[in-house]
């Protein structure tokens, strides 16, 4: 394991001003400090053999333009909750830091891990796009991350809900209560959990011997698009159920088949995925996936725990379940 | 949450007599404890409720016609060992209780849990056809499965390797050894892992553009089947690497390969999957893909700490390793 002394020699400089720069001390130049930061990330220098001493600082990374979190009805607000929950009567300080790709241009993941003391990150809300998701690659800081995953890196997991069941189980129910042509919408298949989730969707209609057509799929980066274009589509193929990759979506399409005169769930199912806090408010009220937000934080926590102790587990999946209300009934037209 | 005052109800009998057969009093008749736990499990009542007080109880269920776990060099001993190292100074007892299908048969999964004070199993080497398993289904009693997975109940888990990333290791690994043609042989896909890597050796394939045509495949129940016909027929197709569902059916190959007069790995790449014992012992020493045990046993242990807190997650993968022997190599045909 590489050593402050290891630094030292690479760098022809004092273990003391080393020991200086990994504290913060103010008498070091920030060039400096820079300097032996990105050697000690080089040699694969982590603080993660000191966290059971003094360091014990865990952060959680929240990508700010992605994902909200201050308010009770923010989606990420219950996951920091339940991350907390479990972590700080463990003895962790968890702080909260904001960030978008501005802040990771300038500085690199671990650099930013070491300047500020902490030995393992919680990463909520990061893009394909996101520059870190490219350090999360090779880092050996402990990363784990919500609704992401980085494959052959031992250092980082992946948490979220299993996608697979809780489309399984919207599917079983739209069967049984007698519908056939099932569509699907989503927003753009541009992050991870949304080609999961339109992969999930196509496969449980296989696995219960129902059409599995691409074309009963319209997703679009614009929810305008979803709702002027893809809908009113999959409304004239003869769908009697639309599953939506997102609540907000399934939300937008209630609104919207109610404007063009369909009645739900008469004329048409809608189930959503997420279970925000909306759901029950809707109207008529939501049928969706629960992927319960408290439990994702608490199961976040006991990954990070896990990586901490060199146990090197990859992917971290939690129950779906299926919250059933007044937006599925059975078709009138079958 | 049902009490013991309501099986007392159910069955009209005095609440002393329901706890004196949860505790396995002597002076309670067979005949009456068995009716009082069916009861007890038919109202959905556990013991977990009490697992902080008193009851710190878990079993590590073997299904021992299947899987080993005696001696350092059994597959499951060091799975044990991983589990028992967390477990037990969380201040759990652990008890070991190897079972096949006939006590499974004359008791239920729960039934058995309650009479013998155990909150929570680990379930390895179980087989679809193990009566428990529908058990597993609808049972309240948490229980994480090693290699097995049941979708829609909560209360289980399923821990094993990210199959995935050990197939797209072990196919980039040959990709960029110059391997074109590779094939796979596994013992009969009549296991959920078994499925479960044959399934992640073509999408492992298909995402490195190479050719992944079934007839690649040879499976079969039969280990002869495997050498005698599967084997000489991917050689006979020009194949120049095989890539084996496990170590076992690889260190075979290895020696069939070598007395059919071709040389390893100048005219075939072998690769395994689990790194067993053996695998540094063989002739050439074989490359495979790690699970490591001592994890899956820790990872095991999370599992159960996470069902136990009423935080139900459902999969926990590690990650995968490519471990790098003589076995493969660049191919001299290409």
């Amino acid at each position: 394991m590489t050593t402050i002394q290891d630094i030292a020699d690479k760098l022809g400089i004092s273990k003391g001003t080393v020991s200086k720069a990994l504290n913060g001390a103010p008498d070091i130049s920030e060039t400096l400090q820079k300097q032996i930061l990105e050697t000690a990330v080089e040699l694969g220098y982590t603080k993660l053999r000191r966290y059971k001493n003094s360091a014990k600082r865990i952060c959680i990374l929240i990508q700010k333009d992605f994902i909200q979190y201050t308010e009770p009805h923010h989606f990420a607000y219950d996951i920091v909750i339940g991350f907390r929950q479990l972590a700080e009567p463990a003895g962790f300080e968890v702080e909260i830091v904001p960030v978008n790709a501005e802040p990771q241009r300038e500085t690199s993941y671990e650099v930013f891990m070491l300047r500020n003391n902490f030995v393992c990150a919680f990463a909520l809300g990061f893009s394909l796009n996101d520059p870190w998701m490219k350090d999360f690659q090779t880092s050996r800081t402990p990363v784990v991350l919500y609704d992401n995953q980085i494959r052959g890196n031992p250092s980082t997991a992946y948490v979220g809900v299993d996608n697979d069941e809780g489309m399984d189980l919207a599917i079983a129910h739209l069967k049984e209560l007698g519908h056939k042509g099932i569509g699907y919408l989503s927003s753009a298949l541009e992050s991870h959990i949304m080609q999961i989730r339109y992969n999930a969707f196509f496969q449980a209609l296989k696995r219960h011997g129902l059409e599995d057509d691409p074309v009963l799929a319209g997703c679009s980066f614009f929810l305008s698009e979803c709702m002027d274009r893809h809908l009113p589509r999959l409304l004239d193929m003869g769908v009697t159920a639309v599953v939506c990759g997102q609540d907000t979506i399934a939300s937008a399409a209630l609104v919207q088949c109610q404007q063009l005169g369909y009645k739900i769930p008469q004329d048409l199912s809608i189930v959503g995925f997420d279970d925000l806090p909306i759901c029950p408010y809707t109207s008529p009220p939501l049928t969706t996936i629960r992927q319960d937000r408290i439990n994702i934080g608490k199961c976040g926590y006991y990954a990070a725990m896990s990586l901490m102790n060199g146990v090197f587990l990859g992917t971290v999946l939690l129950h779906a379940q299926l919250i059933v209300r007044n937006s599925s009934g059975s078709p009138v037209r079958k």
